[in-house]
């Protein structure tokens, strides 16, 4: 019988980064989240504990430290910075993953002005990117998470199937809500204003949520995704990840009182988990953008 | 030797609620987290198991959901008509403390204009009541928590005392971070607008956050619960709870580079917490105001 | 119109700290969360920003390792010894409370001989104490947290009123789920074996639970809180905070099934919660033991 | 320029499920987290909102509790239950992916004896089942999670390459600590006692863990995984998942103390992230085993 080894990676998680860009009075600041994945020929270590070509994890976290000195700039071109550096300074290090969770931040408005250094945090949405490098080819996934939504009328949900176990009432008039994961593989690596292409997806993820009228949450997946694709020639393919916040109308009977979609309660578990993708027909090839990554 | 049943009480917590005010074709949205408590003569169902002056915690529960019915409103006033109504219904329950939590949600824009009735979750801070009832009397504690705010510059520590166990750095220059938590006892529970004080005391807190020019986390809890209560006349007393988010300067001189407050590693824990009351010289005694909710 | 400081602390807030005794080729771990308070005349630091009676959070961290060093025991006395440190060290510092949470580790077996160094996390029950020193004088209120235990019958709930908003049925049999904080005061600070005490109050509490057949989760908390005093006389009073993990019946008569008390889903929010205290009848009056504790 | 839907799955993510085995006086608990997840030819409501082939999410919810009235038996055995339903039930269901996560529980002991009907919590540990099912074919990865370990010394780490980031001190004697996520695919579907194989695996991982002298957490990693597959032939493969759960050894040299392995702080983040597969040479194709499941 042969054991062996089959796929790995290993790296830093979690490295939190804060960088005060202070070159004139009003400072820029940026919230992010590095953590980096190395991949190559490391049977050594596996086996025998013999780590010539572990790249330590605290290397990791110190190039991330340390790279951050330039400036940061869009978190795709700064982990595509850090994979091509890890790739190309070590033998045996023939791919990276580097995933980032940029967190915002506002400018805290004195007298109605926004302050040049003080600042109050933006909220649990985060913009976020996975970078793959391989030997020479790059792939960039980037992303949104946190985005909570909810629309309190446009949303039905009527002609399923009913079998002995269903129970559910037919309704033409739900609170629909959500928080969006959503993750957009791009169809090249260069050449991209990434944070204008970030807005206008963000944009069309949040008015096709609210203009389009719902007939399950599945219907309004793809007409988000379709929605990027439509208006980002850029991207090749969507994923989203869609759990159904319910919101249950509360039987108000017993006391006498009707409740005509106006008292909710907003349960925590279970959810509905609606999850699809929506691609580009002539979409290359994913190669390795989504390996290791969240399939929706 | 004696045993008895000392102070107590019971409720239930965390009722999840949100109400659709539906009158026009602009749809009003608010999303609570309603948690009761009763107090009063309940030695009974302690001694013996005799429920007969035990509220169930399910009919607090449906109480909660029957009186939005006729329309939330303000947090104070919702929890006052709750904390009112079951003090005054049951002949052993003298005592009443509701917490209310509000949580924000911002009109999503299409085109530049905010939709009628799509709404997107707007973080993770909270505006929140705690009022309490007693025999006949109100008192009313509200507050902000989840508001996370960050100075990139203005903020100094240095002079504190150096023992054997000292090793921190003095410095003229940190960056200051914080997640507010505040609570403030209004001097009275009626004639107040609920929300305009709100907007105010949220605003004088930021706004002393962002230009306080601060030699220690202490000078600036001082300086905003001054600032609420020189802008607020109904306010008696603001406590305030201030965890010391530290944002420490990475070393980047093995690595041959200066780092001129440009680079920081934000810690989880350990972290400093910094609490204290500032209060009104003629402020009326507490009383029950604060029982049982966290000191600062 | 004056205002001023009232009531404030200040410290390090959940230190990590892990030791290993290697005395001998069996070592022997502690795993603890430290928080550190200090009071005083402090109004220097808030009124001016003069940090010249402000021990540094960052030297309050040194000394809880330094301290450390030493071995750490029983929490009781390592709290007790920072404690006596901070308000005996610093001239303005008069009160000291700090905070422990250990966390239990069990030794792996191996072939069924337990491992000299190797472990596993025991859960998420914690054992804690909050010793309070202010003018020489000591309080300790030690406790235990994230005891979940369940009892699948043995529990009814009936014989409460009905209002108008009440809908719950009277049951003779319901699962009785809670998830135990406790915490109890001693009614002195010397000559007492902390880890003796601790089982003994852990076991009073499970075999109580377990036993004592329950008309109300009230009657549970009572009877637990007085094993406790009827077992440890050093105890002079205990507070238990119960939330009711309701666990709800399933309806399967839709699907033409009965259900006997067999299938049940367990509910997260909302939830009961029943807080209370046990005195002995001549306890001491409990001066700082509590101040800034939660109530229950 | 075509758009069109990709890959998609949808369901009822964590339902919470509790049953008590009644059937004598020693009741029997078994509490279970269970996400159904369906796939099929779900085009039309995605393109036009035509539920028709939509199994409502709270119908599968019903389907879990409606099932567990029959006895849960082991959650592998309940997992294909359920897929098997779901698939064979539905013309264009074609797939379904059962996830359960499984919470143990403890007797309570009183006077040293088991309890016929008590319960506690037993920590965080999971034993957990990702059961697909597609075309008449079944695939089962059952797993284990949040089994937290330390060893204390056996661990080392040096002869890593050093570039121009790297500080990281070499050692020869530093904790390991790990919470250790583990998921192995059975080579087959049927015929396996899974309790048996569960409770082997986990002492076959913790032995190893406890053990296996430690060079690098890769090599701990294999090592782990080679003891699965050495033991229990009816496993093609194992992939884990080890966050490196950092103990830094504390500086006590500023307070004149030497520090010889004895006083560490526990780190939260950054963390390392070891994660890789030990596979069978002769393992059959893993076909959809592992779809939708994280990568390690």
């Amino acid at each position: 019988m042969g054991i062996s080894l089959g796929p790995n990676q290993y790296g830093k998680a979690e490295v939190r980064l804060v960088t005060v860009d202070r070159q004139g009075p009003v400072h820029h600041l940026k919230d992010l989240t590095v953590s980096t994945s190395l991949r190559g020929r490391l049977e050594r270590t596996h086996l025998t504990g013999d780590n010539a070509d572990v790249v330590a994890t605290d290397t990791q976290k110190n190039t991330v430290y340390a790279f951050a000195k330039d400036g940061v700039g869009e978190i795709e071109d700064f982990a595509l910075r850090l994979a091509t550096h890890f790739t190309g300074s070590f033998e045996h290090i023939t791919g990276a993953r580097i995933l980032i969770s940029e967190h915002g931040w506002n400018r805290i408005a004195v007298g109605g002005t926004p302050h040049d250094h003080a600042f109050s945090r933006a909220g649990d949405e985060e913009r976020t990117t996975a970078v793959t490098v391989h030997d020479g080819k790059a792939w960039i996934v980037s992303g949104i998470t946190g985005l909570t939504v909810l629309k309190s009328t446009g949303s039905e949900f009527h002609g399923f199937p009913r079998d002995e176990y269903t129970t559910l009432a037919e309704t033409e008039d739900r609170i629909l809500a959500t928080a969006v994961t959503a993750r957009w593989r791009y169809g090249r690596a260069d050449g991209i204003n990434w944070s204008e292409s970030y807005d206008a997806i963000r944009r069309a993820l949040l008015e096709t949520f609210a203009t389009k009228h719902s007939l399950s949450l599945q219907q309004t997946l793809y007409a988000m995704g379709e929605a990027v694709l439509e208006a980002r020639p850029e991207v090749a393919e969507v994923r989203l990840s869609l759990p159904n916040k319910h919101h249950f109308l509360v039987d108000l009977s017993p006391f006498g009182l009707a409740n005509e979609n106006e008292v909710f309660y907003a349960a925590d578990r279970p959810y509905g988990l609606i999850e699809g993708t929506v691609i580009r027909d002539d979409a290359e090839d994913s190669g390795l953008a989504w390996y290791s990554l969240p399939e929706f």
